[in-house]
C-alpha cells in the first residue's frame, strides 16, 4: 500500500498476520525489543544454527576427529554449498562453490577473466563500488606489472564506456550505501556485446533479490555469506563461473583443494576438472557448518515472496520517514523506482553519524556510512511490518528530541 | 629411556604419572578405546572451546549481532590471535596475523618475497615439500608470467643450490611424509649469506617444537591452525612477516580489511600500516574462536616440555615398533636423531594402506600417505606413554594376523 495515509501501527500488524512469509521470525534469535535494519551487513542467528554448531563441534570433530572429513562429508561442503547457493541466483550447482572471502573470491575470478581477454587491458567499473572490489583489482593490477587499468566511470554512463578495450566488467549488483540495483541482465549483454567479460558481486543482493545468472549469461561473479544468507560474521563467501568457463583454467591461487587428486600429494599441479579448481587451501568446516543452516533456511522461502515483501517493507519505510519525519533533514538515497532497488534503503542526514548511534541506543540497528549516510537493511524472513512502524517511531523521537547533540552520541566509536 | 628392554606397559603407566603435562590431557574431548595419533593432520577438540562456541554462536553472535565487531573486539581477532601464535614461535606480537588458509597465505607472503629481490628468478624448494606449498608457488610464477623458476631440490644438498638466483629458499620446517626437521637457523643463515630470502611453512612443527623465528632471522613464514593447535577443522591459519620487512608492502591480496582505514571506505587501497596490511577479507569469527582456544590451551603449556616429551613418545614408539614388530616389513623412514626430527613417526610398508585401515579399525587413528607409508602424530599435550604401549599392541596383533589380506581394509575409501 505505497503512500497509503491510512497507514497505522494496527493495519500494520494485519498485514503480518497475512504475511506469507511470517513463519520464518521464529526460526531466528531476534534480542527483544530490537528493531534489527542491519541483516545487510550481518544477518541473525538461526535458532537451527545452534544445534548444528554443537553437532559438528562435538559429535562431529569431537567424536569422528578425522574421520570426520569422510564419514561427515566435509570434504565436499565448498561443492554441497556452492550447489545450494547456486538455486538462490539462477545458476548450475557445478558452476558455485564455497570458498574464502569475497575478497579472495574476487582476485581468483578476476585474475581468470583478464587472462581470458589478453588484448585487452581494462577493468571497467564505478568510483562508488565496494572499496574491497575496487582494492583487490589494484592489487591484482600492481601484480601484474601495472600493464592493466581500473577505469572508474558514473554508474549511470556505464553503457558509454564499454568499448573494445574493456576486458571486464565488475561491477556490485545492489550497491552498498544507496540500495541501486543495475540491471544485471541488460548490462551483461552490453558487456558481451562488446567483447568484454562480466564479474558480479551479489553480496548485497544473494539472497534479498531473484537472480537468474544463468538466463543473463553472466561469466563470473562473487558473493558474501554473512549477509542475506545468515551464515554468521566473516562466513565464507561463494564464487561463480560459468560452465563455458570452467575448462579455461587460470586462477593464480591454485592451491591442494583444487588439485584434480589431492591426496595424490603428486608435486606438479593439475587443476580439478570443474568448478573444484577455484579452491585453494582447506575448508573452514565449523563456519562452513553455519553458513550451510542459514542458506537451508533460506531454501525453504520462496524468492519471489522475499522480493516483494523486500520492497513493501522498503516502500512502506520511505512512505512512513517521508511522512512523520518531514522536515527533519533526511534525504532519500535511495531510487523509488522497484527496478532499481535493492532490499535497503539509505538516507542522508547532516548528523548521519549521532544519529545512527541515537537509533542503537534505542534499539534500531542499522548502520553509518561516511560521510552522512543511515542506510537500513530489510530481510523479509524476520522483519515485519510493525518493525518498520516502530522504527520509525523511535527516529520520529530521536528527532524530535534532537539526540545528536547529546556528547555520547557524537563520540565517534566506529571501528577504524 | 631409549632402548631400554625392561620397558613394559606397568613401567609406562608410572611415567605417565610423572609427567608433567599428565593434566593437561583431561582438557581435551578423546573418545573412549581411542589412541590418536593423527593429531598432525587435525588436532582433537578442547574441552573449553565447545562453550566457547556456544558463547560466541549465542551471547555474541545471536545477542549482539552486527555489535559484537566492536563489543566482543571481533574485529581484532586476527591480530590478537596472531600475537599469541606469535609466542609459540619466538616472534614479536606485531609480526603475526592469523589469516585466510595456509595456501592463501603462502601466495601472500611468496609474492611479497618475490618483489623484494627483482634481480633473481629461482624459488629453491624440494620435491617433497606438502603439495600446496608447489602448488601456490607454480600458480604464482605462471600468474607473473613464467619468468620465476621452481627450482627443486634434494632436501639433503640444499646449500649446494644457493647461489645469486635464488630469489626465495621455501622449504617445510618438518617434512609431512618422513618427520624430517630442517635446522631452520642454519639453512635461513645459508640462504641471508647468498642474497636470499626465507619462506618457512611451520604446518608441521608450530605447537610441537619450539622456535625462535626472530633468533634466526626468518623473514616470512606460514603455518596452520588445525594441527598441534587445535584449532579445529579447516582452521584459519597465520602468517609471519619479520618487521623489517613490512613497511615494503607489496602483498596482492589487497583487500578492504588490509586497509590502513577500511571504515572509511576509500576508493583507493592504502595499506594498514604494519601486519595488518596481510589482511584480506572479513575474519571468520566463529573458526577463529575455536582456534583462540586451542592456541590459549597451548600457551598454558611449557614448550620445552612439550618438546621433550615429544622425542621421549617418539623415541618409545620407533622401539617398541622394532623390538615388537620386528620381521613384519616395517621401515623407519623418520630420522632417529632427535635434531633433525619433528613429532611423528613414519614407517613403510609393503601393505601401508590396508595396514592403516586396520589400524583404524582396531582404534588406532594415524595417517596413511601414498605410495606405502603409514605416519603416527605424536602430541605430548594428550598423549600418554601407555598409548604408545597400546598402540604398538594392536599393530603387532594386525600384523600377526596379517589383517590387511582382508578385504575391507584393501577398499580404497580415502577421499580423492
Amino acid at each position: 500500500m505505497p503512500h497509503d495515509a491510512l497507514v497505522s501501527r494496527t493495519t500494520l500488524i494485519t498485514r503480518d498476520a497475512a504475511d506469507p512469509l511470517a513463519r520464518f521470525r521464529d526460526l531466528f534469535h531476534m534480542p527483544d525489543d530490537l528493531i534489527y535494519l542491519d541483516g545487510n551487513s550481518l544477518g541473525p542467528l538461526p535458532k537451527r544454527t545452534v544445534e548444528r554448531m554443537q553437532q559438528v563441534v562435538q559429535d562431529e570433530w569431537g567424536r569422528l576427529l578425522i574421520r570426520g572429513w569422510t564419514a561427515c562429508d566435509w570434504i565436499n561442503a565448498p561443492s554441497r554449498i556452492g550447489g545450494k547457493i547456486a538455486r538462490l541466483i539462477g545458476a548450475h550447482p557445478d558452476e558455485v562453490i564455497c570458498a574464502d572471502s569475497t575478497s579472495v573470491n574476487l582476485f581468483k575470478t578476476l585474475a581468470a577473466a583478464l587472462a581470458l581477454k589478453p588484448g585487452r587491458h581494462v577493468i571497467l567499473s564505478t568510483p562508488d563500488n565496494f572499496p574491497t572490489d575496487l582494492y583487490m583489482a589494484q592489487g591484482l593490477i600492481r601484480h601484474l606489472g601495472g600493464v592493466h587499468e581500473l577505469r572508474l566511470v558514473d554508474g549511470e554512463r556505464i553503457e558509454d564506456h564499454l568499448n573494445d578495450q574493456v576486458a571486464v566488467l565488475l561491477l556490485t549488483h545492489v550497491n552498498y550505501k544507496t540500495g541501486r540495483m543495475y540491471d544485471l541482465a541488460h548490462l551483461t549483454q552490453r558487456a558481451h556485446a562488446c567483447g568484454a567479460l562480466t564479474l558480479w558481486d551479489l553480496a548485497h543482493s544473494t539472497g534479498a533479490v531473484p537472480m537468474d545468472l544463468n538466463g543473463a549469461e553472466v561469466d563470473f561473479a562473487v558473493g558474501c555469506g554473512y549477509k542475506y544468507l545468515n551464515g554468521g560474521p566473516g562466513a565464507p563467501a561463494y564464487l561463480f563461473v560459468a560452465r563455458r568457463w570452467q575448462p579455461v583454467f587460470s586462477q593464480p591461487l591454485s592451491g591442494w583443494m583444487g588439485h584434480a587428486t589431492p591426496f595424490a600429494f603428486d608435486p606438479v599441479y593439475e587443476p580439478a576438472p570443474g568448478i573444484g579448481r577455484y579452491l585453494c587451501g582447506t575448508p573452514p568446516i565449523l563456519s562452513m557448518a553455519a553458513l550451510e543452516c542459514g542458506i537451508d533456511l533460506l531454501l525453504d522461502a520462496d524468492m519471489q515472496q522475499i522480493r516483494a515483501k523486500s520492497l513493501a517493507l522498503t516502500d512502506l519505510f520511505i512512505q512512513l520517514v517521508e511522512m512523520r519525519c518531514a522536515g527533519y533533514g533526511l534525504e532519500l538515497m535511495t531510487p523509488r523506482d522497484h527496478a532499481i532497488r535493492g532490499s535497503q534503503v539509505s538516507f542522508r542526514h547532516p548528523q548521519g553519524y549521532a544519529l545512527m548511534q541515537a537509533l542503537i541506543a534505542a534499539g534500531v540497528i542499522g548502520d553509518f556510512r561516511a560521510p552522512d549516510i543511515v542506510r537500513f537493511g530489510f530481510a523479509p524472513l524476520y522483519l515485519r511490518f510493525v518493525d518498520v512502524w516502530d522504527a520509525v517511531d523511535r527516529m520520529l523521537h530521536i528527532l524530535e528530541a534532537r539526540a545528536w547533540d547529546r556528547e555520547e552520541f557524537r563520540q565517534v566509536k566506529q571501528v577504524t
